[in-house]
Protein backbone atom coordinates (compact mmCIF):
# COMPACT_ATOMS: atom_id res chain seq x y z
CA UNK A 1 0.00 0.00 0.00
CA UNK A 2 1.31 3.48 -0.44
CA UNK A 3 0.01 6.79 0.22
CA UNK A 4 -1.24 10.36 -1.17
CA UNK A 5 -2.22 13.28 0.77
CA UNK A 6 -3.84 16.88 -0.55
CA UNK A 7 -5.07 19.55 1.28
CA UNK A 8 -7.32 22.24 0.61
CA UNK A 9 -7.06 26.04 2.43
CA UNK A 10 -10.04 28.14 3.37
CA UNK A 11 -10.07 31.23 1.60
CA UNK A 12 -12.99 32.89 2.74
CA UNK A 13 -16.47 32.73 1.68
CA UNK A 14 -16.57 29.38 -0.20
CA UNK A 15 -13.21 29.52 -2.44
CA UNK A 16 -10.79 27.13 -1.04
CA UNK A 17 -6.90 26.72 -2.49
CA UNK A 18 -6.22 23.15 -3.24
CA UNK A 19 -2.31 22.18 -3.17
CA UNK A 20 -1.86 19.50 -5.11
CA UNK A 21 1.75 18.07 -6.29
CA UNK A 22 2.99 21.54 -5.80
CA UNK A 23 0.14 22.94 -7.92
CA UNK A 24 -2.63 25.17 -6.84
CA UNK A 25 -6.20 25.07 -7.84
CA UNK A 26 -8.72 27.38 -6.81
CA UNK A 27 -12.36 25.75 -5.80
CA UNK A 28 -15.08 27.99 -5.59
CA UNK A 29 -18.91 28.30 -5.76
CA UNK A 30 -21.62 29.82 -7.92
CA UNK A 31 -22.50 33.25 -6.14
CA UNK A 32 -26.27 31.72 -6.02
CA UNK A 33 -24.62 29.84 -3.01
CA UNK A 34 -22.10 32.52 -1.27
CA UNK A 35 -19.66 31.74 -3.75
CA UNK A 36 -17.64 33.91 -6.47
CA UNK A 37 -17.16 31.96 -9.27
CA UNK A 38 -13.53 31.78 -8.67
CA UNK A 39 -12.64 28.68 -9.95
CA UNK A 40 -14.60 25.19 -10.79
CA UNK A 41 -16.67 23.34 -8.14
CA UNK A 42 -15.13 20.99 -6.84
CA UNK A 43 -17.33 17.88 -7.64
CA UNK A 44 -16.82 17.63 -11.54
CA UNK A 45 -13.09 17.43 -10.31
CA UNK A 46 -13.85 13.20 -9.52
CA UNK A 47 -14.23 13.17 -13.47
CA UNK A 48 -11.56 15.19 -14.51
CA UNK A 49 -9.97 12.33 -12.34
CA UNK A 50 -11.29 10.10 -14.35
CA UNK A 51 -10.32 11.41 -17.70
CA UNK A 52 -6.69 12.40 -17.28
CA UNK A 53 -5.76 9.02 -15.34
CA UNK A 54 -7.07 7.31 -18.82
CA UNK A 55 -6.77 9.91 -21.56
CA UNK A 56 -2.48 9.75 -20.04
CA UNK A 57 -2.15 5.84 -19.92
CA UNK A 58 -3.51 6.25 -23.54
CA UNK A 59 -1.67 8.43 -24.81
CA UNK A 60 1.64 6.53 -23.35
CA UNK A 61 0.19 3.19 -24.90
CA UNK A 62 -0.61 4.71 -28.63
CA UNK A 63 3.15 6.20 -28.27
CA UNK A 64 4.30 2.36 -28.00
CA UNK A 65 2.23 1.32 -30.55
CA UNK A 66 3.94 4.49 -32.81
CA UNK A 67 0.41 6.14 -33.28
CA UNK A 68 -0.41 9.79 -33.11
CA UNK A 69 -3.83 11.08 -33.38
CA UNK A 70 -3.43 15.20 -34.56
CA UNK A 71 -5.69 15.60 -31.66
CA UNK A 72 -7.37 13.76 -28.70
CA UNK A 73 -9.69 14.57 -26.10
CA UNK A 74 -11.79 12.57 -23.47
CA UNK A 75 -14.78 13.69 -22.18
CA UNK A 76 -16.75 12.31 -19.31
CA UNK A 77 -20.59 12.42 -19.29
CA UNK A 78 -21.41 11.80 -15.48
CA UNK A 79 -25.01 11.29 -14.40
CA UNK A 80 -26.37 12.10 -10.59
CA UNK A 81 -28.76 11.57 -8.61
CA UNK A 82 -31.63 14.27 -7.87
CA UNK A 83 -31.84 13.98 -3.81
CA UNK A 84 -28.95 14.83 -1.54
CA UNK A 85 -26.63 13.28 -1.35
CA UNK A 86 -26.53 14.17 -5.24
CA UNK A 87 -23.78 11.37 -5.79
CA UNK A 88 -22.32 9.66 -9.24
CA UNK A 89 -24.45 6.72 -10.48
CA UNK A 90 -22.96 6.41 -13.75
CA UNK A 91 -20.33 8.00 -15.77
CA UNK A 92 -19.48 7.52 -19.39
CA UNK A 93 -16.12 7.90 -21.17
CA UNK A 94 -15.70 9.59 -24.54
CA UNK A 95 -12.42 9.05 -26.35
CA UNK A 96 -12.19 11.13 -29.24
CA UNK A 97 -9.70 10.90 -31.62
CA UNK A 98 -8.61 13.22 -35.28
CA UNK A 99 -6.52 11.71 -37.85
CA UNK A 100 -5.58 10.40 -40.84
CA UNK A 101 -5.93 6.57 -40.93
CA UNK A 102 -6.21 5.95 -37.75
CA UNK A 103 -5.93 2.59 -36.98
CA UNK A 104 -9.65 1.51 -34.52
CA UNK A 105 -8.04 -1.73 -33.61
CA UNK A 106 -5.45 -0.20 -31.83
CA UNK A 107 -7.23 2.86 -30.22
CA UNK A 108 -9.29 -0.15 -29.00
CA UNK A 109 -6.34 -2.15 -27.73
CA UNK A 110 -4.85 1.31 -25.69
CA UNK A 111 -8.52 2.32 -24.19
CA UNK A 112 -8.96 -1.49 -23.26
CA UNK A 113 -5.60 -1.95 -21.68
CA UNK A 114 -6.52 1.84 -19.48
CA UNK A 115 -9.56 0.22 -18.11
CA UNK A 116 -8.76 -3.02 -17.50
CA UNK A 117 -5.54 -2.58 -16.38
CA UNK A 118 -4.18 0.26 -15.62
CA UNK A 119 -6.30 2.99 -14.88
CA UNK A 120 -6.91 3.04 -11.11
CA UNK A 121 -9.38 6.20 -10.96
CA UNK A 122 -11.60 3.75 -13.41
CA UNK A 123 -10.70 0.80 -11.22
CA UNK A 124 -11.72 2.81 -8.02
CA UNK A 125 -15.35 4.40 -9.88
CA UNK A 126 -16.17 1.04 -10.94
CA UNK A 127 -17.11 -0.08 -7.71
CA UNK A 128 -19.71 2.56 -7.13
CA UNK A 129 -21.33 2.93 -10.55
CA UNK A 130 -21.23 1.78 -14.32
CA UNK A 131 -18.56 3.19 -16.12
CA UNK A 132 -18.78 2.83 -19.97
CA UNK A 133 -17.33 4.64 -22.84
CA UNK A 134 -17.11 4.77 -26.85
CA UNK A 135 -14.44 5.60 -29.29
CA UNK A 136 -15.17 8.08 -31.93
CA UNK A 137 -12.98 9.02 -35.00
CA UNK A 138 -13.26 12.33 -36.55
CA UNK A 139 -11.49 12.40 -39.87
CA UNK A 140 -9.48 15.02 -40.66
CA UNK B 1 -30.91 12.51 -12.57
CA UNK B 2 -29.13 15.15 -14.04
CA UNK B 3 -26.21 15.35 -15.79
CA UNK B 4 -22.73 17.18 -16.02
CA UNK B 5 -20.03 17.21 -18.36
CA UNK B 6 -15.84 17.65 -18.21
CA UNK B 7 -13.54 17.56 -21.53
CA UNK B 8 -9.97 17.07 -21.39
CA UNK B 9 -8.17 18.45 -24.76
CA UNK B 10 -4.64 16.58 -25.34
CA UNK B 11 -1.58 19.00 -25.26
CA UNK B 12 1.02 16.95 -26.67
CA UNK B 13 3.30 14.83 -24.55
CA UNK B 14 1.48 13.70 -21.63
CA UNK B 15 -0.40 16.96 -21.13
CA UNK B 16 -3.82 17.79 -21.29
CA UNK B 17 -6.27 21.08 -20.73
CA UNK B 18 -9.16 20.44 -18.76
CA UNK B 19 -12.43 22.54 -18.71
CA UNK B 20 -14.05 22.60 -15.79
CA UNK B 21 -17.22 25.14 -15.37
CA UNK B 22 -15.71 27.52 -17.60
CA UNK B 23 -11.87 27.49 -15.90
CA UNK B 24 -9.24 25.60 -16.81
CA UNK B 25 -6.66 23.09 -15.22
CA UNK B 26 -3.49 21.89 -16.52
CA UNK B 27 -2.95 18.00 -15.79
CA UNK B 28 0.32 16.54 -16.51
CA UNK B 29 3.03 13.88 -15.78
CA UNK B 30 6.27 14.09 -13.98
CA UNK B 31 9.28 13.97 -16.41
CA UNK B 32 10.56 10.22 -15.47
CA UNK B 33 7.10 8.90 -17.62
CA UNK B 34 7.58 11.79 -20.55
CA UNK B 35 5.91 14.63 -18.52
CA UNK B 36 7.03 18.11 -17.71
CA UNK B 37 4.98 18.52 -14.66
CA UNK B 38 3.10 21.64 -15.96
CA UNK B 39 0.38 20.68 -13.70
CA UNK B 40 -0.99 17.87 -10.71
CA UNK B 41 -1.53 14.74 -11.68
CA UNK B 42 -5.21 13.53 -12.15
CA UNK B 43 -5.38 10.96 -10.05
CA UNK B 44 -5.19 13.06 -6.55
CA UNK B 45 -7.66 15.36 -8.18
CA UNK B 46 -10.41 12.68 -7.27
CA UNK B 47 -9.33 13.56 -3.26
CA UNK B 48 -9.52 17.26 -4.21
CA UNK B 49 -13.29 16.63 -5.07
CA UNK B 50 -14.01 14.85 -1.84
CA UNK B 51 -12.10 17.97 0.34
CA UNK B 52 -13.96 20.64 -1.76
CA UNK B 53 -16.97 18.93 -1.79
CA UNK B 54 -17.40 18.54 2.15
CA UNK B 55 -15.30 21.82 2.72
CA UNK B 56 -18.03 23.68 1.02
CA UNK B 57 -20.45 21.63 3.04
CA UNK B 58 -18.78 22.78 6.11
CA UNK B 59 -18.26 26.42 5.58
CA UNK B 60 -21.88 26.85 4.78
CA UNK B 61 -23.47 24.69 7.32
CA UNK B 62 -21.39 26.74 9.55
CA UNK B 63 -22.45 30.48 8.78
CA UNK B 64 -26.08 28.65 9.21
CA UNK B 65 -24.93 28.00 12.82
CA UNK B 66 -22.85 31.25 13.49
CA UNK B 67 -19.82 29.70 13.49
CA UNK B 68 -16.73 31.59 12.09
CA UNK B 69 -13.13 29.64 12.75
CA UNK B 70 -10.35 31.76 12.06
CA UNK B 71 -8.88 29.48 9.73
CA UNK B 72 -10.41 26.01 8.37
CA UNK B 73 -8.33 23.08 6.31
CA UNK B 74 -9.39 19.64 4.84
CA UNK B 75 -6.69 17.59 4.16
CA UNK B 76 -7.48 13.63 2.68
CA UNK B 77 -4.90 11.05 3.00
CA UNK B 78 -5.60 8.37 0.25
CA UNK B 79 -4.73 4.43 0.36
CA UNK B 80 -3.46 3.32 -2.99
CA UNK B 81 -2.94 -0.80 -4.14
CA UNK B 82 0.82 -1.89 -5.14
CA UNK B 83 -0.62 -3.29 -8.00
CA UNK B 84 -1.79 -1.86 -11.43
CA UNK B 85 -4.49 -0.90 -11.56
CA UNK B 86 -3.56 1.58 -8.40
CA UNK B 87 -6.92 2.17 -6.99
CA UNK B 88 -8.06 3.98 -3.74
CA UNK B 89 -8.79 1.31 -1.17
CA UNK B 90 -9.26 4.24 1.77
CA UNK B 91 -9.59 7.84 2.40
CA UNK B 92 -9.18 9.39 5.08
CA UNK B 93 -10.62 13.50 5.77
CA UNK B 94 -8.99 15.45 8.14
CA UNK B 95 -10.61 18.82 9.19
CA UNK B 96 -8.77 21.25 10.73
CA UNK B 97 -9.97 24.23 12.91
CA UNK B 98 -8.48 27.17 13.97
CA UNK B 99 -9.61 29.61 16.29
CA UNK B 100 -10.74 30.49 19.93
CA UNK B 101 -13.29 28.78 21.70
CA UNK B 102 -14.44 26.97 18.66
CA UNK B 103 -17.60 24.57 19.90
CA UNK B 104 -16.43 21.05 18.95
CA UNK B 105 -20.29 19.88 18.89
CA UNK B 106 -21.47 22.04 16.27
CA UNK B 107 -18.08 21.72 13.85
CA UNK B 108 -19.11 17.49 14.50
CA UNK B 109 -22.63 18.54 13.43
CA UNK B 110 -21.52 19.96 10.44
CA UNK B 111 -18.78 17.51 9.69
CA UNK B 112 -21.63 15.09 10.10
CA UNK B 113 -24.22 16.51 7.99
CA UNK B 114 -21.51 16.69 5.47
CA UNK B 115 -20.76 13.23 5.61
CA UNK B 116 -24.48 11.37 6.20
CA UNK B 117 -26.62 14.14 4.01
CA UNK B 118 -24.66 16.35 1.90
CA UNK B 119 -21.43 15.55 0.05
CA UNK B 120 -22.00 13.50 -3.11
CA UNK B 121 -18.85 12.76 -3.63
CA UNK B 122 -18.91 10.84 -0.02
CA UNK B 123 -21.70 9.48 -0.85
CA UNK B 124 -20.35 8.24 -4.29
CA UNK B 125 -17.06 6.99 -2.88
CA UNK B 126 -18.58 5.16 0.16
CA UNK B 127 -19.64 2.54 -1.97
CA UNK B 128 -16.03 1.97 -3.29
CA UNK B 129 -13.67 2.21 0.15
CA UNK B 130 -14.03 3.06 3.22
CA UNK B 131 -14.39 6.87 4.11
CA UNK B 132 -13.23 7.79 7.19
CA UNK B 133 -12.62 11.73 9.18
CA UNK B 134 -11.67 13.51 12.60
CA UNK B 135 -11.75 17.08 13.28
CA UNK B 136 -8.76 18.67 14.94
CA UNK B 137 -8.80 22.19 16.82
CA UNK B 138 -5.30 24.06 16.55
CA UNK B 139 -5.80 27.10 19.10
CA UNK B 140 -4.84 30.26 18.53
Amino acid sequence: MSQQEIKIDWLGKMAFKAGVNGHEIILDAVPGVGGENRGPRPKPLAMVALAGCTGMDVVSILRKMKVEPDSFSVKVVGDLTEEHPMRYTAMHVIYEFRGKELPMEKLEKAVSLSEERYCGISATYKKAMAITSEIRILED
